[in-house]
């Protein structure tokens, strides 16, 4: 039997950190449960120390996961340890993940500490973690630029206090393929124990090589565990794509003879729901998810691929579930139906009150669109999480006109907590008028860095409209998401939105890895 | 002195050629101009062939390069060959592209030719367009999975007859770094001849590995071209991305040790060019591109960056191009300022009127929006170019009104040819009361594929938007763009630019690559 290739997604961890990217806690759950049907073998679900919101989703997935090892990070001393081990309590499978970092420009310039200092704090605190768990997975951080002689002392001594992954992070996406697969190997070599640990890669794109990187650490180094996430979301250029590691490792199985435990038919809708719930658009020309990544998923037959298929397709499309829009609800259908279509798309409400109000929302929606999609449904059940969660802000109404020649002007009212608010304005357009007449009232101030909009489901221009609003307040990057059939109510939802997200202030510390 | 990597740009024929990326002749000039200004090697600028204004885009982009190389593609044959050396005559450095796939499937399956038939067509080819240029690239589509013997004897043959470039496509983007790069290296070892060409190599991105394939085809195979594009633009994962293959090889010039002619500064500017030209958006977690690519870009300052730069970054954003948003203009400025700021921009306009045209536009928008940054100022002209260039459609006049629990209303008022037609429908959102009805005279029965948003200058929002739509007819797909400070406006724009282009019918053959 081949050897098995452990697929570790860090999409809630590594991913969230990208600026913006950042999720509430039912957000984090809904997509931790979609990882869980794709098959993925480790959720990397937060960073428990980090804040006590990061803490609580931990927790929570910790909880709910039955297939998946549910892993939670800690930098590499008691405290955040004993909070990782605390929040994974009660997890039906789990790990700690630890982290220090070992170059000598990480040692000197963040840490402060010499080599000695982080080698004892490596070993004591792996120690303490495998006196709480039995599965420690322990990521010198920077270790790709850190001194090899160094590097073997501390993984040697890691893994002697039972560390039982190894993972050797290419923190800043430095990495030629040949070069790393090399430097694992190396390690690997001569470390007299590494045997009993599983190693593991993890690789940023600066470069846009975190995917041959991995690949090379697997083939070349021996590594048994890719670190990844969901559309390559993280921090800069992002992390290594769970979607293209996997999908190389299967088509290029003559090759890698390693297997997989992935359901890749997951892939396209896990990608999705990653992409609205974080507003991170996925590019068209993006591998295996994006839009154009299959030639006739884009509508397009071309004479070669009439001829024969794998003229020009290394993959099939629907073997990563890609299929065309379906219409699964209208106007007709029954609230058995609708919530059968919630089960069947893995949403788990809290309640009966809340089905009630989501479908109340659908029957509203189904009046002004005839063909509901599974992405309309998904769109208005997010939505509503978000409404429900941190309701301190909400749209109520909104008037707006716009005529050639005139100044465009809207009128909003919208609740604060228990005050309605009326404001209006005037604006460039509709959708600024609206946004000025809530910022007239609420004087937040807050920067707008990213204002998008995407249709949810094309093919239809009665296609609800999705936006965007990335906000920055006193050092904290947040998005908001709307989504309505009418641009600038989606628009004003999403400002409110992201206002609701500065206004629950959080404090987090932030990792690297 | 290092060995020079020869820098082949292909977004304006790889690239194009990807569903919806489609650009008229003025702008794969403008491209062109800004691909120049980047200092790549070669700019491929089309195919002469596949359609009479592919042909004339070619000519004038080859009257007007002076400081690369244009090319243009020809499939193996006498005709396209002719058409290609007929488009390039007048231009100052020049090359013909010839292609002719060599893999069992696509000789069998595309071409429907047996090996001794592709062997003699790729001889007699070669012969016939060296007779005619003296700068002949030969590229054996499908090259990677072609017989090595026989993609020995072929390649021999069309060096023998005078090919000065050998390029080897990975055209379904089936390889992995390690074994791309011995394919090649075995190639140019075992032909005899194999000194008297120029290797190079094209790499496609299905698999999230044409940065690393190429380069390993480079350090490993010896090739000393690489063929990219910017964006890493193309057909479904697109091709090897520009921006990422050459920040590899100036950051690790340790390993590489390679020579670039490239301008780095100018990456940045050339990206946006490109993604705003196409509507394909470039998505934040992008290798050097992206709006995320570097921490600061996006607002954030981390701990780590604050102590030391170069613990989490091993590129500067300015080496590439970012800088903030500059205000460069304003209601007050001049029409010589006007005109200076064009000119820096590298935006040439054909004559005076044009320029008074613009400029009459510029004024427009400063009356509406106090800070105009370059941004505003391309889309500006970018949109005055798609209107004076395909004027059969045109917006004259748009009013819309949505308010909470009524049905949206749009009255349109716009151009057919010499017709004044006038409009108006409801609709589930403005845009969608607003396209419905234009839709309602011009019963156009296209199908929108694509809907996007993106607001032009970030910072602020009174930024403009800019729409992307993408409609599919009769087998056909073009994009349409249209940018103004009110949504709805620019929605309508998008939508009469995307028929304007389905209006001016073109017959196109398509080519891999």
């Amino acid at each position: 039997m081949a050897d098995k290739l452990i697929v570790f997604d860090t999409t809630l961890r590594d991913g969230e950190q990208s600026p913006g990217a950042s999720m509430t806690r039912d957000e984090k759950m809904r997509i931790a449960r979609q990882l869980e049907r794709l098959k993925v073998d480790v959720i990397e679900a937060g960073f428990p120390a980090s804040s006590n919101g990061d803490f609580e989703a931990v927790r929570a997935i910790a909880n709910a996961i039955k297939d998946s090892t549910v892993c939670g990070l800690a930098r590499a001393n008691d405290r955040d340890i004993s909070r990782a081990a605390d929040a994974l309590k009660g997890g039906h499978r789990t790990r700690v993940h630890l982290f220090l970092a070992t170059s000598p420009l990480h040692m000197e310039k963040k840490l402060r500490m010499t080599p000695d200092q982080v080698y004892e704090q490596a070993r004591l605190s792996t120690r303490f973690a495998r006196n709480l768990t039995g599965d420690v997975e322990f990521s010198p951080e920077d270790g790709y630029r850190s001194e090899p002689d160094f590097l073997c002392r501390v993984l040697e001594a890691v893994i002697a206090e039972g560390a039982t992954t190894i993972n050797i992070p290419d923190t800043v996406g430095y990495a030629i393929p040949e070069l790393y697969g090399e430097f694992i190997r190396n390690l690997r070599e001569r470390i007299p124990n590494s045997g009993k640990a599983v190693w593991s890669v993890h690789c940023h794109n600066d470069l846009g090589m975190a995917v041959a990187n991995s690949l090379a650490g697997v083939k070349i180094g021996g590594a048994r565990q890719i670190e990844c996430t969901i559309n390559g979301l993280g921090e800069r250029a992002g992390n290594c794509s769970l979607e293209e590691i996997v999908m190389a490792v299967k088509t290029r199985k003559d090759y890698f003879g390693l297997e997989l435990g992935i359901d890749t038919t997951q892939i396209v809708p896990v990608s999705r729901l990653v992409s609205q719930t974080t507003g991170f658009v996925v590019q068209p020309n993006k591998a295996v998810v994006g839009a154009n990544a299959f030639a006739h998923a884009s509508g397009i037959h071309q004479d070669g691929v009439l001829k024969a298929r794998d003229t020009y397709e290394i993959m099939r499309a629907e073997d990563v579930g890609w299929s065309a829009n379906k219409i699964v609800l209208g106007k007709l259908s029954g609230r058995n139906a609708f919530k059968q279509r919630l089960v069947e798309l893995g949403i788990e409400m809290e309640s009966e009150a809340d089905i009630n109000t989501a479908f109340l929302r659908f029957k509203e929606l189904a009046d002004r669109k005839s063909e509901i999609f599974d992405e309309d449904i998904l769109a208005l059940v997010m939505d509503e999480a978000v409404v429900t969660e941190h309701e301190h802000y909400r749209l109520l109404s909104l008037a707006q006109h716009s005529e050639t020649g005139e100044r465009p002007h809207a009128k909003v009212a919208f609740a604060a907590g228990d005050a309605e608010i009326h404001a209006e304005s005037d604006g460039n357009g509709p959708v600024d008028a609206s946004l000025r007449a809530i910022e007239s009232k609420l004087a937040t101030g807050a920067e707008m860095l990213l204002y998008s909009v995407n249709a949810i489901t094309s093919g239809s221009t009665e296609s609800q409209g999705e936006v965007t609003v990335r906000l920055q307040h006193a050092g904290r990057v947040v998005n908001g998401v709307g989504a309505d059939p009418d641009i600038v109510v989606a628009s004003a939802k999403a400002y409110l939105s992201a206002l609701n997200k500065l206004h629950s202030k959080v404090e987090r510390v932030a990792a690297q890895g």
